[in-house]
């Protein structure tokens, strides 16, 4: 594989680029017009523009990509996370024009892309799934039936539903018949389908993930967990690895359980199995992404392994150099999304220039962003302005290089999510573990951050001293610049 | 301990200051006037100006230091390298004033110091040493029947010689006499005094040094090797760790032969023993170096240990929280010292302002410097710029990873050595580890640079196509601009 095309923009494109140079493979860069002046176009060896934003005009050209990757003798097309990372008939498209995608099959992205082929899929290597039924159902008698069996509390989830609508949550079975009149009436009014599922309700679910890797040659191997329960309306806001709650006993079933979701959809590549742990610590699988994800550096600074590498090499053939044995799992990692939004209003996005932008150094800190200081954040995108990944040789080292890393982050001309990363590192639940995907939904309020802000009168009032003592030093500097260098240093400063 | 001040300058200053922020202990920095805006300055919780450069007027002043310290309740005095780093006079006198140095003793200091109080105090430790004289000698007779002894060839050197001055290899005995002659004559030349040592020549020495941790309760463990085999004139330039040539069981004996020259001096805190590994991989005790060094942080890279953190505990009276067992070895890490020199004229310091400015990013690279862009180079001290430091999965990984950083650093204003580093990276006897400590000597020329140099202008003829490239994304841009947003690309691209 000589030339790599990168069908993404911002941090993860640049990320992959990055990997390809190491590797001596040339880059392609695709871009919309909102992305003329961004790092990643100017890294890529060529750049070729596709249209203006919106994504629908440009990053979602999928036909207009492969054009120019044929053009320009492109051996591979990374697609990144996002835009066409899980497109089936991308993908198909891809493999059709004699090139190499760098990831799964559209068959496996089509299994995994459905609850139920997935589900269907799965059933054979008995991996854990929330217990619950199969099939829509209409009639309420089967329903309640089918509730019972599950065991309460159960969630009536509407079969056509998502972001919350036409789902109630039942504790008991007295209740069973007016909550799902109730789910039915809104799923008809809402989606005009009153078909529902019903499910045993998760309580307290941290959201952990599996890391996987398979190469062509049917080896599969887990690069451990990843945690990502600190999520804001159903987004990982920060990520950890590997997880604070998993025993080595089960770490291994989650993960030999995420092998054989794998193994399940014959896939290839790195992919990642989601799973929610309850309170008794029993998991269930959720559903796999079949992409490189945003999260995926926390994996890599506990394993020390190159993921784009590692799918880069697996796309061209090679076999996995591990065993499963083999894959370390050394410190703790964590990752903040760092977001151009305000925490103090609804976390709205506050597009705008980077007037200040310097990045926080130094031992066990990396930052994988997208911008310079100066450039101005296109309102077009996501407005993920970087992720801030810290490393220490355990959790707490970690979390504080992470606060540290967050002191030393210098952003101005757009308020950003780095108090509210703090607010939550700096939290009693976060800090001694014991927290679901609920923390910010149980803990947060944006007066929170102005208890913080309170602190920072605290630090600003200390800094007044500080400026006392720089006075003091100003004062020092006069002497010795008016008149002898080598003034009476304790004099000066009295 | 709340408060530590730093009694340095540069990166070290700053990269120590992070540590202590993540401890959440305040810090104090030491500045000279050449130093003003340097970053460190601002970084610290209070600044103080010490005085006008040379150092011999601010950073070595160090009864200053410690009023300036006593004055601003200081707990600990935190010395960096270089500077009043081994200076015992100077622990001496912190300890005295009831600050807690971080660091080891002066007696261990001392001791350490000086070649022949250190070779006496690890002789019953059994500690191999290069095979020669204790004593100095002038006795010409006598000198050769010890030469006879210790075996041929051997290196006669001046007793106060230093810097290759009063040196000489002997091969063969039938010489011995004439030699001895010559250096005798040149030490009286140049020192006033004709004392020798004669000690075996070790031909193609590796120079392999082990990191050491010793806490006040007796424990003392090895953090594993660095090799620094890459000197330019005695200086190290390029610093990795593993070494490629350890085997476990030299690694186990060269590390507690370190311990064990620990203990011979008592000794408390971080610092390293070094070795020369001669081809026949016999490694001999060179010195040991009783502060933190300039490369300590490949040794973090492979460890997962933050040695100045490990300082600082170790200072403040905790035991060391792990066993010689559980310290890490993962991956492969590399260093290289990027310095305001040219390698095309004789590695002149070649100061200025860093007009651009602008650090590699991304997995597995770091970057420790004490500069911004814009800031000017101060002509007072050592030119290093930074030290540029990668980690991978194993040697080679990291070696491209560290090429691919060379190649995304961007500074212009000043000449730097990152073009050396490149040329040593991609040598043959680098790749593939077979080299000495004569690498530079045997293999570099600056005209190896002008290769070098003709390679870029390949890269040059090779950018005006991807120049080419970009008037046809410019002549995109134009038509999209000027007329549909959705032209037909290809037809505008050809």
């Amino acid at each position: 594989m000589k030339k790599i095309l990168i069908a993404n923009r911002g941090e993860i494109a640049l990320r992959i680029m990055r990997t390809c140079k190491e590797m001596g493979i040339a880059t392609v860069a695709v871009y919309s017009e909102a992305d003329r002046k961004a790092p990643f176009v100017k890294y890529a060896d060529e750049a070729v523009l596709l249209g203006p934003p919106p994504s629908s005009e440009s990053y979602l050209l999928g036909d207009k990509i492969i054009e120019v990757a044929q053009e320009l003798n492109v051996d591979g097309i990374h697609p990144g996370y996002g835009f066409l990372s899980e497109n089936a008939e991308f993908t198909q498209k891809v493999t059709d024009a004699g090139i190499t995608f760098i990831g799964p099959s559209p068959e496996a992205m089509r299994v995994m892309g459905s609850k139920l082929a997935a589900k269907a899929a799965v059933k054979e290597y008995n991996i854990p799934l929330v217990p619950g039924t199969d099939e829509a159902i209409t009639d309420i008698s089967e329903a309640k039936q089918r509730a019972i069996e599950v065991g309460f509390p159960i969630l009536v989830k509407a079969s056509a539903g998502g972001g919350g609508k036409g789902m109630r949550i039942v504790e008991r079975v007295e209740d069973f018949e007016e909550q799902m009149d109730r789910a039915v009436s809104e799923a008809i009014s809402s989606f005009g389908d009153g078909a529902v599922f019903i499910e045993r309700y998760v309580g307290s679910p941290r959201h952990i993930e599996i890391q996987i890797l398979a190469d062509q040659h049917d080896n599969i191997l887990y690069l451990q967990e990843r945690e990502c329960s600190i999520q804001r309306r159903h987004q990982k806001v920060i990520e950890e690895a590997p997880s604070c709650v998993l025993t080595p006993e089960i770490r291994k079933a989650m993960g030999e359980a995420a092998v054989n979701v794998a193994r399940s959809c014959d896939y290839v590549g790195a992919g990642t199995v989601e799973f929610l742990l309850d309170e008794n610590k029993n998991f269930y699988f959720l559903e796999m992404n079949t992409r490189l994800q945003v999260e995926h550096p926390v994996t890599e600074q506990i394993t020390g392994l190159d993921l784009v590498r590692e799918q880069i090499n697996i796309a061209r053939g090679e076999k996995l150099a591990y065993k499963q044995d083999d894959i370390p799992m050394n410190g703790h990692s964590f990752e903040v999304r760092v977001y151009a939004e305000d925490p103090m209003n609804n976390f709205l996005p506050d597009i705008g220039t980077l007037s200040t932008y310097r990045r926080p150094q130094g031992l066990g800190v990396r930052v994988d962003d997208g911008f310079e200081e100066g450039m101005e954040i296109p309102i077009y995108y996501d407005p993920m302005i970087s992720k801030l990944i810290t490393f220490g040789k355990d959790r707490e080292e970690a979390r504080l290089r992470m606060l540290r890393a967050i002191e030393d982050y210098e952003i101005s001309g757009v308020e950003t999510t780095l108090a509210f990363c703090k607010f939550a590192l700096k939290h009693e639940a976060f800090i001694s573990g014991n927290f679901d995907t609920n923390f910010v939904k149980h803990y947060f309020t944006p007066d929170k951050l102005e208890v913080d802000a309170e602190i920072e009168e605290e630090i600003a009032s200390l800094m007044a001293v500080k400026l006392f003592e720089s006075d003091k030093k100003a004062s020092i500097q006069v002497a010795e610049n008016g008149g002898s260098t080598k003034s009476n240093w304790k004099a000066n400063r009295m």
